[in-house]
């Protein structure tokens, strides 16, 4: 089955200067990707009528389906509406029913409205009018030759309401769409090449229909599989037939699916177990307990934490012994160890994490360069430790070691380490 | 004078289907901006040859500046590095240079390379090699015909240090950039539209050649002024005139200019002023921690922090008095001042913060809904507190309620509040 090809462009010189962040075709892109359409373009386009008109040429040729934002104000600049009208071959023209929704959104919220208020209810005659219950600026839908467009307001919320209310209901009764089907699985503590190595032979014996890609971001790697087909419940049953295969490969990296977290899944494993957290961080700096305290109701199982970021306060919060500082320095095996108990005992809980390093850029030595940070999980009866050998850099640093103890209380809580 | 124009293309499947967003685009045309290159297109395509390499040939007719990010991984799906050889009619050859790189990148992290990550240092024939400090995946820098075309990584650390390392400082010289002078005003505590009002004379009567852009972002807004002109040094003069003009209105909101951020702003004040700090977190989670102690140095003035997430923690760490937070709960101005005291005693800091609030989604009463949050700072002799009213959102509430905290102490040390 061919699938419905679409493109977004978004329309607006403060785009193209950096002024705004186009979060819309980011969130349309999800969406359409949820029902089994291919965005296949993002365009991005100035307040310009040479570029517009050029985007909207070749969006025609590529696309079936061309979702518009921006360029839908009431001033000057917004040249949206003017221009769908000039491709389409039609005029812009009252459209009753338009002028009256925009007069009674000014009513009800108890401003005045100015004649170019009045205007955005004028309407290429060609166009569907789609109201905009949250703004002033209404969608509009075109069809020609098979191929369907939709203009939008760039401002988020009035974009989301149109797509959810109007284009999302609407496409299954105008384009065939396929049976679709994703699943994603999440890995820390493996970089993509490795990954890649490890799972090739699986991979390279994919069934044509089931596509894997490969989304690393820092210290996580996400592989999604995508598959197509007739029937959305042998679609399910094949993925996991497929996972199911992988997974003894890789199963000691994998702390989740779809839409979890490091964190929600330390969370969930936490929660169910009853178990508690607790958390010293030094070269982490409070990175770690922010991430953990992201999650809500993470109060169940998070006690609390400790930044003792000098040796001093190691010493008279944490218990670590000052000849241990002395001897092995705070960057060390035996500091993070000393930390990671210190911390379970001072909040009671069941699992102790600890950090410490060199964040950087300052504070290398020969022995310990930029980037040597030690970390440490502590649990009734145990210690487990970790070295890592970072970057340069210091946020990268941070970040890195955030991922790096939650996937440790992770591994220490499976009994990987074992 | 006529600006040079770019094009941006993103490449990647994952960028079509949503599931990772570009903030690459945004960032370059950010920087671009700022140097005063006319961004005139972003485009974002597939893992598809075909696609590509139209991006190409389309990016070569509009622009004199092609950037392009992304699909430079070691895996099957990224094209970028053939498609680019393709494109510019040579042949994908070993750079030895390159291959040292990489090699000398896992050497350095202590890791094993695949043979994957040796091709990594194969680079069309046809291209200046670009190394990457940062990562594994070479930039590419190609002339042809009076135009220039970087390749850079997707991962957005990488391409940054690409862009600012090599693409930056090469532009002056192989193109004529305009004379441009930027200056940032730093302001918090105030919202876009109040600042506005407060500042509208002024704005009405910059002169033609300087501009004034608002830039708000969670709790802060940035005021940039932009001047065009002919001589760099008349134009510096000119803007810090017209700064010089406004600050009286607004000096109170002001926390620095240009590249500085609450946080270094901070760090700058405790630093010359010899004073330290403390922090007592409870609805922020350590991430105010995270944010002073992303600053490089800051050791020097920040001692360390607790998060007390359950209130038992808060008595038998910070030593606040069990009846207070009987009597006026753990989100109250009673609470967040002895922990705030308790903090700062617990760590012999100068100053103490704290924050204690309903981040949220659960944990509102009628009383005291979610986003109700309480902050403080003490200090020899006073103890400064805030209510804010904030969001439905838990991660909004966690990084407002950060920003706010650093402002207290920012007007608490300049003695504003007084």
């Amino acid at each position: 089955m061919k699938l419905v090809r679409a493109e977004i462009i978004a329309i607006g010189d403060e785009l193209l200067y950096g002024q705004i962040m186009d979060t819309n075709s980011h969130w349309i892109s999800q969406e359409l990707d949820l029902v089994g359409v291919k965005v296949v373009r993002k365009t991005t386009v100035g307040d310009n009528r040479t570029d517009i008109l050029a985007a909207f040429a070749a969006a025609e040729e590529r696309a079936d389906l061309i979702l518009i934002t921006g360029g839908l104000g009431p001033t000057q600049d917004d040249l949206t509406k003017p221009l769908l009208a000039e491709y389409f071959g039609c005029e812009v023209v009252e459209f009753p029913e338009a002028v009256e929704a925009v007069t009674s959104f000014f009513k009800r919220r108890g401003r005045e409205m100015t004649q170019l208020n009045i205007l955005q209810g004028h309407l290429p005659s060609c166009c569907t009018y789609v109201p905009n219950e949250v703004g002033t600026a209404p969608g509009m839908w075109f069809e020609r030759g098979g191929k369907y467009w939709m203009s939008m307001p760039g401002v988020p919320h009035e974009m989301k309401k149109l797509m959810k209310d109007f284009v999302l209901p609407t496409l299954p009764k105008v384009v065939a769409l396929p049976v679709i089907y994703h699943k994603v699985i999440k890995t820390a503590g493996i970089g993509e090449s490795w990954l890649a190595d490890l799972i090739k032979d699986w991979e390279n014996n994919l069934p044509e229909h089931i596509r894997l890609a490969y989304l690393p971001s820092l210290g996580h790697v996400k592989l999604r599989l995508t598959a197509f087909g007739e029937n959305l419940k042998t679609l399910e049953d094949e993925v996991d037939e497929q996972i199911e295969e992988v997974m003894p490969i890789i199963d000691k990296y994998v702390y989740g699916f779809n839409s979890e977290t490091l964190e929600t899944a330390i969370g969930n494993l936490l929660k169910n177990a009853g178990k508690t957290l607790a958390l010293a961080e030094s070269c982490s700096g409070g990175y770690v307990s922010h991430l953990v305290t992201t999650v809500p109701g993470s109060s169940a199982y998070f006690q609390g934490s400790v930044v003792p970021y000098h040796n001093q306060f190691k010493e008279s919060i944490l218990g670590v012994q000052s000849q241990t500082l002395e001897t092995f320095g705070a960057v060390s095996e035996e500091t993070v160890k000393e930390m990671a108990n210190g911390v379970r005992k001072l909040f009671k809980a069941d699992f102790g994490l600890s950090s410490s390093g060199v964040a950087g850029p300052d504070g290398g030595t020969e022995e310990k360069p930029v980037g040597t940070v030690w970390i440490a999980c502590a649990g009734e009866g145990f210690v487990e430790t970790r070295k890592l050998q970072l970057t340069q850099d210091r946020m990268l640093n941070i970040q890195q070691t955030g991922v790096a103890v939650l996937n440790l209380l992770r591994v220490c809580f499976s009994g990987n380490n074992k």
